[in-house]
């Protein structure tokens, strides 16, 4: 038998649900209300849309006689469903100082007791049951991406204040430096996609054959030091190692290294501003600075398949940082959006994006997978992005 | 002897400092934080702010031994004197989570507490008193000043909101409808400008004739009744009453009425959302508005100087909101701005604006008098503006 | 008798058109066809608007059984009257590239003999003659004022080509230094606005006392010369002599110098690239500039008050340049707009803009007179702009 | 022997230049020199443009004591290439009035008698001929590319004149309706990418096996009378139709049917209004429309392989507009640009755009193959962009 037992299903929800708080905790109601970019929410409005998320397409469905905790709060936190009615425009969510932070603390009890009542029903039902744990899954996993947004969103945030203040006191971890080299494949077709058992995204199948050509994969990330050693061959001054975008990128922000490094040696992190360690994995890079690295390196990026047949085991060091590949972000063959409102979670960013593959030192343990597909726009840097190389046999 | 006693002083000093919190009181930190334009501040920006100023303007120089509270905040809340250092980017204000709103209520104590100090040591010393009283007396009113921008831009902020959250509890209090009429001028020399005793801003300042053409100057201000008459006929669709950049503001900003006014009948005020009462000054308008108004009613608005001959002492329907003039905030004759960084108070922003006469119902009373030179730029709306119409004789 | 005699009139018409196709002829058909920014409109244009203008507003309410050319274009080259139908967007003027240059021509001559043909029916009908000549005497004005205007948008736009081609062949003529000193006033009242007989604008209008404090003029424009003192000295990088608006545009268009200055020395002109002239009168400034240089010389600006009273006889050196004013642009006492569509001609226009004084080197020959007032924001700067001092006594 | 015999490249250079000189015959000098956004550039720019690609490209490195016409038009006609030099900002090439149209026509003529005199001397120089051919093979693809960018861009030109004047006299011609139906694939490997022999791009390189599912290819274009049911059926309403990007566009851009359709039942296009051919194809769509379009009709776009695979063989109704694919224009595996400056011709741009294949009615004859990769970025619609349906099987 497959299915999660209940209890189980009821301690990961309160456990994934308490860790949002958890990550919240050091911060001020101040802090978790302001918003420093468009794409970068308030920590309060990630709590309060995971939980507008359980509350609209979970008990409003399942759970018999549930009435919202306040309707008139819903546009505030709907991200973006059309199918969902109206939303509050994305760049205003910093302006929502009500409901207070408190507010949304307490509904995220009210509706956390909701969850639970709904799982107790859902013990002597075996429909419900059947309809209420894909949905309950999909929501952890949604709140799980939110946590890692929580972290980086709130990195912006705090770089953007002169006083330069940290989110976690004391240095940060040591990362032990991973083993280099690379991993080789001869070419011909590799299985893609997800295989089950376990919860994936729709954007994650359907599973299929890709075909490589010979291609050997970085075991590691590219390191701070590596990446400094093309910061100091004038990467950041030659158009010809980049895209045309890219180059205009460079030229219309005047970057001249990594988001978040300083001129004098040190970057700015969740432990605040912080000597750059070099055998850690450059981090904070878009895409467009990724590829100018590789091309600068002799090597190129890897497509998301090469990567997903060829990338170690995830381990600590890989996961600091997001791995920007060579793919755009397209459907899979054959590949349908899920059915009904959670349809608008994947398939209709599919254009204009970069996929990304692995984890960060932000996505919660548990969270990724080898099938994982994230996705950014390419001149995107607030997120834990680095890269790995690829090379032609 | 003209001085004021240093009891008094003190004692004034004192309740300026409290009105300043009492504002604030009703407001959570989040609220307290948040910038919804780059022109209206966050409530904590402008608790900061105005103890900046007493810090860097009167202990600075004057105090025996004293030293910056946090010499790293300097930046964080100089507002725009260049002569001081370099400043946070306005647009960014609402992005200062740190210091925390505990952190400046603790400066501004300690900031009242040098105070206090100066002024006990200028008890026994006169040269001492002689330079301090005018810096505080000057900081007083930059204070009272920001306690009006206080209200103004948290309306802003709080109108931002979907949820329509209300500053104060209640209904707002009854305005008594003012007297109808004019006041008439048969024209001749008129003294403009401030005649002492007491504080002036040296944009009032030298005291000149200015001669007047024969006039006369209603005894109210346009009310909400009136304006309505306006929109009605057609007022915001009639290229023929508008200047032509408030026609173009008309369409590129869509307006259909003044601020805060919704389709319902209501506005979004201090009190949040309540029925507009026609009797009450029509307000929230620009200078665009104020003027194509005064047009389509076949009378012109009134120049600073024609305001200042012949308004009636102010009283309190006349001081809900200030009045837009038909005059460029051009200097006096033989205007020059006060000597050192106070000079950049006023004069450096003697282009593009226009003056507003009167007060409003944000001004702290006793702060404005019949000489103040108010002044914005022609499309500002998120003030407390309306109009008093004029007409030739 | 005082009325211009109709053969006159004639005459001069035919001179003013004529004079229009003379500063258009070194160019070719490209050349007058495109637009280097929404404020400088196309040589063709000013052709064609200049045409409209009087086929809308002289002949089809006076010539009997008069048609328009070619209905189909009134809405391309109305500029901005709004009495007169929709208006081609202001910024896409150079995208007009039918009806082509040839076209607008041939427009010229039919509405020059429809004039013609007025000119005659009028000599016999004294009615006619009435409504007729006013109107006409307005065009030609009107027709004037783009005839400098052709030169300021060609020369933005011939400035815009790397290649730096000139409108006109050869060296620039010698302006003789001008004599140096001041002209005095003590104060008191001064007649202002236009006092007839002759044309005038509404804006000049009605003549009235404006009461002035004793002040001193400057002989003559600053020069090259000068203005390069205040460069060399740090003048565009020292924030206590600007205006706040002024240094805020200083900052983010990067201005180090007047508008068509180069780094060698060279100015870019009516004849190309040139050596600028140490004695001439610098040109090509903003008000911001103009206000920070008198801030630097010890003087002010003065008010177009003071300038009207006190400017010498405009000859040869002074026209060379407008003369910015410290006046913004208000109506003056008792103003009123014509009636009619030409009512939109300058009354809608007062706000936001500065007074500037005098003539240019642009402006055609006894176009400009003591009480003539132009304007421009204070940002403009491809207008022949220049300014005096001023200081009190 | 393959190589072509010079008699034959000679006739092929001169027949595909005239026919660029041929396609902007009916412009005047004024049509041919504006710009009417960044994207789309001017007549003249495009025939000097090409005339600078042969000059630089073909005759400085190869024909002995070549010496550059005018060196100081370079920057001017670079368009981005960076390792060229510098060059004129792409916004402002509108403004290019000098060198005149007459100017370009003479420098056309000497550049390509500067490319006679190289094939006669390649004649007796195998080794010349062997490094000229393959360059100036390139020269006229690339031509053959900016004629059909001449065509979208005067027709995008003349678009913005009220006027709406034709390039072209009369009706356009009649497009035959072609046969509807499906071609199928059973899945598999098929072969992608030029097989040679022949001229082809590098980013059509190398050949590669892509591997299909079961799918069928629609085989026609999608007809005007069709996207019309589309636009009635509330297409452009109905937000769960559309890619998040392509909804956020049809908001801000208030898009409600293709480009130049007007709601008369008119488009503009070569011919100037005209009635849409409702079973011509539909044309001027972004790939957001073209992807809407195809989720509507419960179908979807193919991808760039499974169109080369089952295109038929292009006739005249195909090849009436570009078909957008769902694949993004990344490099196909093992790719690399050419050596040399012509690196920058494909490679640079391959992040952000959408691939197209096909040809439309303003493609050169001969231009296009099966392998072709055209590529646009998904918001573009000034380009002949249609679709073709695919569907699962």
């Amino acid at each position: 038998m497959t299915r999660l037992p209940p209890p189980t299903l009821r301690a990961r929800y309160d456990a994934v649900r308490a860790h949002s708080l958890a990550l919240a905790a050091p911060l001020s109601a101040e802090d978790q209300c302001v918003q420093p970019m468009p794409d970068a929410s308030p920590t309060k409005w990630h709590l309060a849309h995971t939980t507008w998320f359980f509350e609209t397409l979970v008990l409003a469905p399942l759970l018999p006689g549930h009435r919202p905790h306040e309707p008139r709060w819903a546009p505030l936190f709907n991200s973006y469903y059309e199918a969902l009615g109206p939303r509050h425009p994305r760049p205003q969510r910093g302006l929502l100082t009500r409901p207070a932070l408190a507010e949304v603390h307490a509904w995220r009890a009210v509706v956390d007791a909701g969850v639970h009542r709904l799982l107790d029903l859902a013990q002597d039902d075996a429909a419900l049951r059947e309809r209420a744990e894909p949905l309950l899954a999909l929501g952890l996993q949604h709140e799980q991406q939110h946590q890692e947004l929580i972290l980086t969103d709130i990195l912006y945030t705090l770089a953007q204040n002169p006083l330069a203040p940290a989110l976690r006191a004391g240095p940060p971890p040591d990362v032990a430096a991973a083993p280099e080299g690379w991993v080789a494949h001869p070419g011909g077709a590799v299985p893609i996609g997800h295989a089950g058992p376990g919860f994936a995204f729709d954007n994650e199948t359907p599973r299929h054959e890709a075909h490589l050509q010979p291609v050997a994969l970085g075991r590691r990330l590219v390191t701070n030091a590596e990446y400094q050693a093309f910061v100091d061959d004038g990467g950041y001054r030659r158009a010809a190692l980049w895209l045309s975008d890219g180059w205009a990128a460079v030229q219309q922000h005047g970057w001249t290294g990594p988001l978040h490094w300083r001129d004098d040696g040190m970057a700015f992190g969740l432990h605040g501003l912080q000597p750059r360690a070099p055998q850690a994995p450059v981090c904070h890079l878009s895409f467009y600075e990724a590829a100018a690295y590789a091309e600068w390196a002799g090597a190129r990026l890897p497509t998301e398949f090469e990567w997903e047949a060829l990338a170690p085991e995830l381990a600590q060091a890989d996961d600091q940082a997001w791995q920007w590949t060579r793919s755009s972000y397209d459907p899979y063959p054959r590949y349908r959006p899920w059915a009904g409102a959670v349809g608008e979670y994947n398939g209709k960013f599919m254009v204009g994006q970069i996929v990304l593959r692995g984890g960060s030192c932000a996505t919660p343990p548990g969270h990724a997978r080898r099938s994982y597909r994230n996705f950014f726009p390419p001149a995107a840097r607030w997120q834990f992005s680095g890269l790995r190389l690829a090379k032609d046999l």
